[in-house]
């Protein structure tokens, strides 16, 4: 099988919850595997010098809408949580924690993780809360909950947040196949088109 | 025929230019008419509080990239201009001064200079050449030179944005249809989806 498409994602993100549910049966079907990676859009929008979207006039109001819209043009379910956008450094932490070990757990936890906040309203930004859903999905509590408050896996995560950075990741959900950047799921449709036509 | 699709876009803006040379095939084909409503993403970044695209780290990089692979996805000719962005307040003067007389010869004016910018590189800011284009499509030379220099029509142009942005336009190409905001190229699929079903 050909490299895996990178999936580059914040949990706070709503257009990376819709990637989140669409990405692996599209990756399937074009015969790609997917590597997850969260981020936090939180160092990548102070780099890029931009503002969370909801909070820039005209466009924020927008964005609520085609949130919406967009999922239920995907057929995802979705409700805009009434605390809007989270931080997310817990539930990105866990994801690296139980990655390392074993990348299929990681990927239900980060499912878990993104349907609780966008189906449910359940703050993710809480760490207990993180550790819950982690357990939810089978994994360690409390190497979870360890991991959360661990400086090395906060390192971890910068370091992972730094070489997205460096790669030119700047949105949520982004996608890198075959050294081609795709910002965005409605742009899934030309990364399928680059990958079969092999670019142009 | 239903309500016309209010078509916003910038003369400056490449997606803009790409929009215009997918909607009136795209507007027949699900039944509709296109008003095409030139603004200026200057004022309308002011109020949004946002810089041209290309200006944003990492984000411009990969815009300038997207232009191109896009431009290609749609089979529309595209060079990205040397000289870009540039202002656009001639061409949507003598666009506002067509368009009361003969809303197809505005088009044919609109569809010209974006052309001239987007696949001769001609600089579309200067007042002259927009003159030589609009009289390319069969416009009185002196009629439109008048009308880029007229303060009544620039006041015109000026209410126009005004009204744009109590619409909620903040980019370009933007469609309204039916009271339903769409923003982008990328969004024409589920615009069509909307007008079909009615809106979910």
């Amino acid at each position: 099988m050909a490299a895996p498409i990178d999936f580059y994602f914040d949990f706070s993100s709503p257009y990376g919850y819709i990637g989140s549910e669409v990405v692996d049966a599209f990756a399937a079907r074009i015969g790609r595997d997917v590597a997850w990676r969260p981020v936090l859009l939180g160092p990548i929008f102070k780099h890029v010098g931009t503002a969370p979207l909801v909070d820039i006039p005209l466009k924020g109001d927008y964005a609520k809408r085609d949130f919406v819209r967009m999922a239920r043009y995907y057929k995802v379910p979705f409700t805009l949580p009434v605390k809007f956008p989270v931080g997310t450094q817990a539930a990105t932490r866990a994801f690296y924690c139980l990655s390392d070990a074993d990348p299929a757990l990681a990927r239900r936890f980060a499912k878990q993780v993104f349907r609780a906040y966008y189906t449910d309203g359940i703050d993710i930004s809480d760490p207990a809360t993180v550790v819950e859903l982690a357990a939810k999905v089978g994994a360690d509590r409390e190497k979870v909950a360890a991991a959360i408050a661990d400086p090395a896996v906060k390192e971890r995560v910068k370091n992972e947040v730094d070489a997205a950075i460096a790669k030119g990741v700047f949105g949520s959900p982004l996608f890198i196949v075959d050294g081609e950047m795709f910002w965005g799921v409605d742009r899934l449709p030309q990364l399928e088109e680059w990958v079969r036509t092999g670019g142009w």
